[in-house]
């Protein structure tokens, strides 16, 4: 199975035309690799312009001197200069204003070309999943349950950062890589939402917050579980983050705002006397933190994450993986369990 | 052994007073960590402003609630609107234009202050490491030097991939994670500078391409082997660039201007009948591509990195970490020996 790229790049064209756009200039892989199928080292600079009429063209390095035969249509480019000329011919250029930088920006608005900022635009065709990205996404859920069950219940000696290490082998030894920074919380220190694990040892009788994820091929997992024992205060503030986690699941469905997800959210914390944190969930796919619909369709895949934060208590967050569909959203995730 | 945080922003403060800039906002986690000691999870999106006159001011989102404890002078930002506050009272503004981005950029022109790009002075006081630089980067060279031991010399039958995997693992087995992702290219495909390593299988008999580098700490590593049996041309290849990589080393000291020794390269390569695909090296530090000055200074860190890359053939790459002295260049990476 391989994704239909022209398919793909003909949905971004009808988007472009309709608001006068003559081509598209991004250096998001993400975006790139989503268009027609390119990949390279994730910390190399690359450029595509995606033109109305045409093929897209790839603009790289010399060191890039793979491309030309893993993609075809190529151009090599030495200074900014050489990278300009190829973006001249055209009337009206969309740029990705997330990812191109300011120093190119800059340059582009000598030349006598009107610009305007497409991020938005080339993010619409990747909130719908196709099957080829939904079973990608099962396949990184997969490996991410083989890592949570090697975690194991035995915890306290290790420090945070120790489980990091093990969560990054773990992922690695199925050929896969970490979507991003494992945040591995325990004690006092889960109340942080965003903690970076530390070498804190993981005392007997907390809890131990994990929020992992994997990349598989491209496409991304994030999942959070709760480890440990809980003490009476723990256990009843993780059924109050379950009641509220079950319920904003049983209200996704295709045709759903997401604003009113975002909504049902506050209310339910607030029923419960809790403050909201962050957002009930995102969307995910190519990356971590991917486009959601305003109003929600068959085939998008969104996180749903309520988190309860209380300063030196801690922090308790259950993340799933869901699958809108026309009725119930199908948790992709849900075979990981933690004992 | 701790940096001295306070004085590196007094160079800071230096330059920037006679540029007439009143404070700096950047988002590159490197210099937020080189200014401050401030690091957070890689992926979040966070802000300093350093200004001229009075502590610099970390700026980040709700769900860094650890920032305060961890940095102190925090402002929480919820939406740009917010931010923008916070760089109103300043006249003229530096910013990092290689980090902020163009919708940060567009936002911050609509404001009356003077706005100059300032990326290359944040770079400044980066580029001559202190005594913790130099012995993170020495730690960091020795645990590349360890998984370089580990790889061993039979490599026929395992995948490129399969190899990038035990790199990772192996990082991870020393509490380190990799600090780009590796370069693995066997046989033919070593001959792309950058290539991704792929399922492609290690046949008996091919050379690999190895360019790998931990970050311990905060601090890069950078390191290129050449594994595997060499036919006789690849042997004739190898002395080659050894003899270009040493006599590139025996001419960096203090003093000497980085385009020289460019220059030198290239008449090195030439004398021999081979092309120049890259720069002969880079800077090396809390950025595995560091900033490096015009004539070199004692202290600096770089790589000498020389590649003969021959299509159909394959690609010979040597790459060391040197610091620069007075007299010759100090080879930290030495003892990273490949049967």
């Amino acid at each position: 199975m391989r994704p239909d790229f022209a398919k793909r790049r003909k949905k971004l064209k009808n988007l472009l035309e309709k608001k006068g756009i003559d081509a598209v200039l991004t250096s998001n892989h993400e975006d790139i690799y989503y268009y027609t199928g390119y990949t390279g080292l994730r910390e190399d600079r690359i450029f595509m312009i995606f033109p109305v009429e045409g093929e897209p063209k790839l603009i790289v390095t010399p060191l890039e001197n793979e491309a030309e035969i893993k993609y075809g249509n190529v151009v090599f480019m030495d200074e900014i200069k050489d990278f300009l000329e190829e973006v001249k011919p055209f009337k009206t250029l969309g740029y990705d204003e997330k990812y191109i930088s300011v120093i190119l920006f800059r340059e582009l608005e000598k030349l006598s070309i009107k610009l305007e900022p497409v991020g938005k635009i080339l993010e619409i065709p990747r909130m719908i999943k196709d099957s080829y990205e939904i079973s990608q996404l099962k396949s990184a859920i997969g490996v991410t349950k083989k890592v949570f069950d090697k975690l194991g219940s035995e915890l306290a000696g290790k420090s945070e950062k120790d489980m990091a290490d093990q969560v990054g082998i773990e992922f690695r030894k199925h050929g896969v890589t970490e979507a991003f920074e494992s945040i591995i919380s325990s004690g006092i220190q889960s109340a942080f939402v965003h903690h970076k694990p530390n070498e804190k040892t993981i005392k007997r009788g907390e809890h131990v917050l994990v929020d992992i994820g994997c990349r598989f091929g491209m496409y991304c997992s994030d999942i959070t579980r709760i480890f440990g024992r809980l003490d009476r205060r723990g256990r009843k503030i993780c059924e109050d983050v379950r009641e509220i986690h079950d319920m904003i699941i049983d209200n996704i469905r295709s045709g759903v705002r997401y604003e009113d997800i975002e909504a049902l959210q506050k209310r339910l914390f607030e029923r419960k006397g809790y403050k909201v944190f962050h957002n009930f969930g995102h969307g995910v796919g190519l990356s971590v933190h991917d486009p959601v619909s305003n109003i929600l369709n068959v085939n998008e895949v969104l996180t749903v994450e309520p988190g309860i934060y209380i300063k030196n208590v801690g922090g308790f967050r259950i993340e799933d993986m869901v699958l809108v569909k026309k009725g119930k959203a199908e948790v992709l995730s849900e075979s990981i369990k933690v004992d």
